[in-house]
């Protein structure tokens, strides 16, 4: 086991009518004047906007809103909201939402901490945070794992760069998770969560590193148990044991657990913020069209990995190592189509690319050479566009 | 699922060396004036506290010290270190130790902190915690998991009365967590602390509730690897894989994550508390002495749950539940046994005991009556006087 640093402070409050409680929590962490931050209509019209308001009002709280965030959310919205906290006088940032809606609650309340920085400047690495507001959330979507995680990424919408920023100042204080707050949404981003968070766990699980017993064992658990309850949840999203799971695995998935004392991957995650950044895909969609082609380019690297994750996961008892391992990303790819997610450019909807955008695609994966990405194989800018190549049809 | 609220803020420190950086992590928790509180001679022969204070010095944090901790730790001991504390002006507890130096430690933040008030009014339940000092630890021991646990156990020494207090003013700030510092253990006390482990799982694990999927698999995940690293770490202290995979699963197991969404039963660690009060037996040896007396007693009160776990820990694929779950229990008093632990009274070292001390054990662990203990059953007096009779042979 290497050594390795696990700090997950988020409290987590879980349960049917747990988000009535929000207003206690903003306040036993210090919040007076609240900063709400939301997306779409959907939080509005399902009433849990105003069921929030209420409660904050009734508890004395003040507070101002910013709507709008969209997925793959876009610096702009994030500066507005800093404008917005700073005007208002802000000292505590909710977050009503899924992973877009907390990763800019992260980008503003860094940004009123910060009065005279451009947040951007921590995205690019030019500014290290050292100081932040208190960010709560209220959460919708089972996804994203950015309700625990110490990650955010935000997209440069004038360059439509998009850039992830780990620090342990984007660990939220709290989480609200009521599991039925998920029943209405549409199957499709279910569907786009179960794969997000299948892969904030395969992007650590796939690591040149041996001997983490109890690392890997919860990994190979949390992917069992999220590919059964996955499909369940797209079936019927009101299976409350099912949404559920997904929610708490959600949040272990991606809060540091399922990596620990090993190098992690995430070289999936790294060529599809390059797709979801240009053509403003969906990031579970996008990581679901590449994992296959990134697995299949990689696996000979280590099979015997791979066919540790067949046996453990797909119950795939094959000796032959390869065989299993192909036999496995087979079973991976079929379940991320059955889910009617796609597993190809074309499938994801922005069609097969010329050999000009690939190529251009891959420059910005590797900074145009700066950088390689992935730890099971180390990508270097030939490795990335064969990978890019094998999705695009 | 049920309802849950799950809170580990505890910041874990990983790895060969990591002691080294313990006065740092004080100094970002706030500590300028520190108690360091520990044990036997163990680590000052080893040379761990001189480091540990050379580290202190070194960083220009002003300290004193307070040893003599023993197993089943002591209320008059967490007096005196309240009373020193509060003369030096300590804002700051360092535990250098394992569970019962922690739970020491735990003690005196809390008196140090509210200084007119008794501390043993904390554990009698006759005043709340509502403030405390920050305390960090130095693990040299894999088995409490007091090092991220919200509970602490104390004894009056003039009544042998032993009490838990469960409070999230119990959490550490820190962990500094160096599998290395376990090399020098006896293999006895390397053997409670795997029973200790395990026995913070399974009183978990063993719930009436069922649907919670991720919890469950977690648990048996742990399970499984603390049996197969306990089973090499007894036979050689200085494996740092199986060191290190203890050690870890000795946090997880007590962090609150191997019982999220479930009733717990606790029922083994109640009715053990009174033998090491009264006979001052080591504490994972006395889980081991009653634990299957516990499980023969228990277990068809809900066959189907034995034997789940006879199949995800022990492999055993018999059909029939109640055939399963004696198999089960069997093979767990075996695995104790063959790391050299007590599974009765008598191999505890304590003999067999007379009628009236039986009776006298019972009505302390019901409170006369004023109790029932589990949750997998829920145990009257009567249940709980069966249960230590298995035992007494």
């Amino acid at each position: 086991m290497q050594s390795f640093s696990f700090y997950s402070p988020t409290k987590v409050i879980f349960g049917k009518g747990t988000e009535l409680g929000t207003a206690d929590e903003i306040k036993k962490f210090g919040g007076s004047r609240v900063l709400i931050v939301y997306g779409g209509g959907s939080v509005v019209k399902s009433g849990l906007l105003a069921r929030i308001e209420q409660s904050l009002t009734g508890a004395g709280l003040a507070f101002t809103s910013l709507g709008g965030v969209k997925p793959n959310p876009r610096l702009f919205l994030a500066r507005e909201g800093v404008q917005k906290g700073i005007e208002f006088g802000v000292n505590f940032v909710l977050a009503v939402g899924g992973g877009s809606v907390i990763d800019t609650a992260k980008g503003i309340a860094h940004g009123i901490a910060n009065p005279g920085t451009d947040i951007w400047k921590f995205w690019l690495k030019e500014v290290e945070v050292t100081k932040s507001l208190p960010v709560g959330v209220v959460l919708t979507i089972s996804a994203a794992g950015s309700e625990t995680s110490d990650s955010a990424v935000l997209t440069d919408d004038e360059t439509w760069t998009k850039r992830g920023l780990s620090t342990e100042f984007n660990r939220p204080k709290f989480v609200v998770m009521n599991p039925e707050l998920t029943y209405t949404l549409p199957k499709y981003q279910i569907a786009c969560g179960v794969v997000d968070i299948m892969m904030h766990t395969l992007d650590r699980y796939f690591t040149p590193d041996e001997g983490n017993a109890i690392t890997d064992e919860i990994a190979e658990a949390l992917l069992r148990v999220v590919i059964k309850n996955g499909r369940v949840a797209v079936e019927n999203p009101t299976d409350y044991d099912a949404a559920s799971e997904l929610m708490w695995c959600g949040s272990l998935s991606h809060n540091g657990l399922t990596g620990l004392g090993a190098k992690k991957d995430f070289a999936t995650h790294q060529l599809s913020h390059e797709l979801s950044g240009r053509f403003d895909a969906a990031h579970g969609a996008s990581l679901a069209a590449l994992w296959g082609s990134w697995a299949r380019y990689t696996y000979q690297e280590k099979p015997e990995r791979f066919a540790r994750f067949a046996k453990s996961v797909w119950g795939i008892a094959t000796n032959d190592c390869k065989l299993a391992a192909q036999e496995a990303i087979d079973k991976t790819v079929a379940y991320f189509s059955s889910l009617g997610m796609p597993t190809s450019f074309s499938e994801l909807g922005i069609g097969v690319q010329s050999e000009e955008v690939l190529q251009d695609l891959t420059d910005r994966c590797v900074f145009h050479g700066a950088r390689t990405i992935g730890q099971f194989k180390v990508l270097n800018r030939s490795d990335v566009y064969e990978i890019y190549k094998l999705a695009n049809h």
